[in-house]
């Protein structure tokens, strides 16, 4: 019990001092596996493809993190998620029983990554948190995507921060820097919740407060090593005491 | 008749290619005028000031786009919203017998431009464009103050771009191609709407599509001149077949 411990210690100083609670997105928020699985689906009945689409999922998203890294290391000029979605999509297609798809196919299960469903716990938690914070993505995607999400997965954001506005990618600082000051808030006044622990650690090191989400599909809680770790939005919700 | 003919001309066809609704902020959305004089009054009755509240508040508001223009023009660097009205507030109390407010009353009385009023319409029709489009504020106010504004007066948007996420003030072309680049739209795509011909010519210029909105305090309309001319949000909800 040594973390709702540490929750109920910590969340009273929290409700005073934090104003932003920002989210991470794919895996936090909305549930990419399910959700890629299903568009992969149904474009394979259509087109009569059988692939491993369970696979293929898992693999696209594993390959986002070594995309991102030259983009955020300076190494590739900006590019942004669609691309370097589509890009990956192209190698990973052969391996997956996949390679049949047309390029109007790639196209269209590539933006598969702006309609995926919420946690069900996300969009009623986020309502809460709303009533007592400024809450809003700041996502490795872009600002559309987290538009379409929102509108698809019922969302109701104060703001939105897609990885185009500060034109890098978490975990570099200049994402919750970014963000901290468009909000004209202080860092330690930014609560970042996200189930990913290389999110958090970038957000720690730019001096946010941080909230570890569990999400099945995502990474292993590191206990004792945030402010905050939940099980959903709304027990975060509950714990800061909104709605 | 002129408008209506045009609207109802013009209206199946911005149904059909527009995606987006970027709205001006300050009279357009919210009413300045009547948010800041009261405002001003009510410190004034805490802090027994007799100061013409009214007149200051249009004084206040005519000096904001002196302020801004060096900014736009790169002749000053970057300065939000915040700042430019603090300073402009600075010359003006002595002319409207408010020179006893202290630095404190005056960052308050600053702080008022986060805290306005929504035209009757806005919210409702707001909330209706949002159905059928991606809606947002684009305004030379900073993005934390058109938070503030949406949380103080209902407005529920799905994304907000204040002039600090482009670096520069409206009617630079910047700031709506900008917000068509992070929206990954042409600028076509995209209706603004605005009490403000400078801002609706400035938006052309860009290639968005225009709507004026006649607001009491603001900018008389130039009639034929804009893809549309409403007297409401709600009005141009309904125009636009939405909700």
């Amino acid at each position: 019990m040594g973390i709702f411990t540490r929750k109920k210690k910590s969340s009273p100083d929290l409700q005073g001092s934090v104003k932003a609670l920002l989210f991470d997105t794919f895996g936090t928020t909305v549930d990419w596996y399910s959700g890629i699985t299903a568009h992969g689906r149904r474009i394979g009945t259509e087109r009569a493809i059988a692939a491993d689409w369970e696979g293929l999922a898992k693999e696209w998203r594993s390959r986002y993190k070594p995309a991102v890294k030259p983009v955020r290391e300076g190494k590739r000029k900006w590019t942004g998620f669609d691309t370097l979605h589509r890009e990956q999509l192209d190698k990973i297609v052969g391996n997956f029983g996949a390679k049949q798809l047309t390029d109007a196919d790639r196209d269209r299960l590539t933006l598969g990554w702006h309609q995926l469903g919420a946690w069900p716990d996300a969009a009623l938690g986020v309502r809460r948190l709303r009533e007592k914070f400024i809450v809003g993505p700041l996502s490795n995607g872009t600002t559309r995507q987290l538009i379409d999400l929102a509108k698809f997965s019922g969302l109701e954001w104060d703001v939105v921060f897609g990885a185009d506005i500060f034109r890098s990618y978490k975990p570099d600082k200049k994402m919750y820097l970014g963000a901290a000051g468009v909000l004209g808030l202080e860092p330690s006044q930014i609560l970042m919740v996200a189930a990913h622990n290389d999110d958090l650690k970038g957000a720690s090191k730019a001096g946010l407060r941080t909230c570890f989400v569990r999400r099945a599909t995502e990474d292993e809680e590191i206990p004792g090593k945030y402010d905050l770790a939940v099980s959903s939005f709304e027990e975060l919700a509950t714990i800061l005491g909104a709605g």
